[in-house]
């Protein structure tokens, strides 16, 4: 078996992998960046349908505040564009449209931001009511603080859901402040213009990561390589796929922690970082595309986007790329409604996400040409998406490994990062870090 | 590379493994049982000391209503004795002795009890509350029910940690009360005569494990056989290992989540499942076995158990063999305890063990002649235990995947049990269900 040598080895090709190795090799280290899939990307991936109407399947925002995704964005030349809102908002309130949202979920999420400002990034586990915080799921905070209300319920969907992508049952208290610590708070993450979903890439974030391995040294980047086991030591690693042998000084690690988890490790982990990973579960969104010829709801003066305290879809948005050709609304289910879509068999799914849009923006929404999905809680190189999160209990009991190299092993990836955690900018963030920890060996 | 064809693969020696095996091979069937280590037993682990005592690392005690291990007790031959209990045990309850457990700790444990009665343990996501009862943690209940009281913290440290060996912050209230349903209740989980600590087994439940290896057909159990990768379908499976392929009709995965989990398969598993696996995580219990020349606690009059609501053990026992010859305390830590003895160097633990238990049973606590610890986090084929739990939102989101097979793949282990789940009896349990799962397909 072949054995090639170089300085670093990064496993995995998403946004962190690239940007660790574009950092290493700047620095004139040799790098050796393998990948599982045939492709670049990770998390962003788009699909081109036989009409030449781009999809985005995964991760498709950049917002303002995304400094790391806006430098890449300028150093690459992409060009952007905002996300169309040519029209009002839906804002389904228990079957009663809104034109905006009632006062009582304004200070529930008000009150959700303040609690956060407390909560260092870096070390939410120092917080002083870390455990209190730790112990708890957002469910109970809401039924503490409101009980079973609309407001409480439309919360848990925006924040659990959209954000989180799980269940407000799930979800950690300390780790939802968390991930609104790491960005600008509820306005900015759930907003168009001016917050997270502000604008999208021209070719999809996928084509930037494409750009991003071109622009890698020649023979550094290897696709198809899924890396089955890792021995280690203080001399070094060696990294072994199903084809190769790549012996490197240091190893980072920039895939999700339940995909890390997967690898064998010579010797084990530390016991706190396999505990770690056991509890960083993947959300489970359920994103899906409906297409249609024209983007309708416009004439009625919608802009595609919606916003529901009940029924299957917590979100949609309109997704029309500006050069078309067709039309597309892109649908957001999460948690029970995730699970309540994966039950059915695909056209079951194509009938109830559409029959919804139909209530959200008229019979039109019936006539889709195509449905498009991808379930990136089947897809064996990801096992879930948005990103991962810690279940209650996870900070405080292992959260102090979730950055602790062990040994010559580093650890990057979106989970890692301390400001837009769970977004592609958190991603770049935390492979420039892993290649600085790396470099900081003096290798 | 040899491959072996056989009518069913069953992966992992544990108790469930074996249960499985034998139950195939008295109905007629070939099969083949592997396992990783180079030993049987799984969560079953003895080590003999130099001078002849007897340790059990892992699990060590049988109850009376534990009918399946009973069964294999007589079967089998083995001699149990009871849990020693000469003297009086300590009650440390806030810094108090105590004759007993004050009444709000058993009003508490009681409630706990009466809650659980209503949970089917086939399927607590069909509990009318099971959403509410999975979307808090047993620490927000305790909240709730009490508030931060010393009955509180000592409930949670005796349910979340004696039993599910987590913190209360960790443990989804739904999972709880599962446990509990499975079984007769607190008074029984808790207890020594009568109650789940009730015997151990001479030669420890090890030696029973290889018993019924021994006991199986020549050529059935390979050891040092770790599964890596299984490509299953409607014909069938291929197992492969490091050294070897074997083909079967249906496989029994008959390991911990957190081992199953590091399985490939191909295809991959259904995304119910893979979320599942996500959510199951296994305790971080830590015991230690301090030894000493005499049993010196009985001459003070006590039996060596203790049960303290602070310190960094929540309960010790006397586990010294009835034939000796050294005396030996067995201690127990959970949750942040075990952390806080995890961080520590090895000398810096075995101190702190000691310090409490001189603390507990007198000076003389701290002349161990020896300090045995095992830590089943950092065991690559374990990586955790007692046993595995789900998380909050775990059952009601993805419990039905627990025990479906996907395709020919069954799932066996004490975690898929409906009685006595999360000890040895419901391990046989799930291996004699996977095995009629089965041979209800007619191999």
């Amino acid at each position: 078996m072949d054995r090639r040598d170089v300085d670093v080895v990064v496993v995995g090709a998403g946004f962190a992998g690239l940007a660790a190795a574009h950092r290493l090799a700047e620095a004139g280290r040799r790098v050796a960046l393998l990948e599982a899939r045939d492709r670049v990307g990770g998390r962003a991936l788009s699909r081109t349908l036989a009409d030449g109407t781009h999809l985005d399947l995964g991760g498709q925002w950049v917002g303002p505040t995304q400094y790391e995704m806006q430098k890449l964005i300028a150093r690459y030349g992409v060009a952007t564009y905002p996300t169309p809102e040519f029209g009002r908002a839906v804002i389904d309130y228990e079957g009663r449209r809104l034109a905006e949202m009632p006062p009582e979920v304004v200070r529930l999420r008000a009150e959700l931001d303040r609690l956060s400002r407390g909560v260092p990034t870096d070390a939410p586990w120092e917080h002083p009511e870390a455990r209190s915080l730790d112990g708890q799921t957002l469910a109970s905070w809401l039924a503490g603080a409101t009980g079973d209300t609309a407001a409480a319920r439309t919360v848990a969907r925006q924040t659990a859901g959209a954000l989180l992508s799980l269940d407000a049952g799930d979800a950690s208290l300390l780790e939802t402040l968390f991930y609104l610590a790491g960005t600008e708070g509820l306005d900015v993450l759930l907003g168009f213009a001016g917050g997270a979903q502000s604008h999208r890439l021209a070719g999809g974030p996928q084509a930037l990561a494409e750009r991003m391995a071109d622009a890698l040294p020649a023979g550094t980047v290897f696709l198809g390589e899924p890396v089955r086991r890792i021995e280690h030591g203080a001399g070094g690693a060696v990294v072994r796929t199903d084809g190769g042998r790549y012996g490197a000084a240091a190893v980072i690690i920039a895939v999700p922690a339940v995909i890390a988890g997967h690898i064998d490790y010579d010797p084990p982990l530390p016991a706190m970082r396999e505990g770690l990973t056991q509890r960083m579960a993947a959300g489970y969104a359920l994103k899906t595309h409906a297409v249609y010829r024209e983007p309708f709801w416009r004439d009625l003066g919608l802009s595609g986007v919606s916003v529901s305290s009940s029924g299957v879809l917590t979100e949609t948005v309109d997704n029309t790329p500006p050069d078309g050709p067709s039309a597309v609304l892109a649908s957001f289910a999460y948690g029970a409604d995730a699970h309540r879509l994966r039950a059915e068999t695909p056209d079951g799914r194509r009938l109830a996400v559409l029959s919804r849009l139909a209530g959200l923006f008229g019979e039109q929404a019936l006539d889709a040409v195509e449905f498009v999905e991808f379930d990136w809680l089947a897809e064996p190189w990801t096992r879930g998406c948005f990103s991962g999160h810690l279940a209650p209990g996870g900070w405080t009991g292992f959260g102090r490994a979730l950055r602790a190299p062990a040994g010559v092993l580093h650890w990057a990836g979106t989970e890692t990062a301390t400001r837009w955690s769970g977004y592609f900018d958190g991603a770049v963030q935390s492979g420039h870090r892993a290649a600085d920890e790396v470099m900081g060996l003096d290798i």
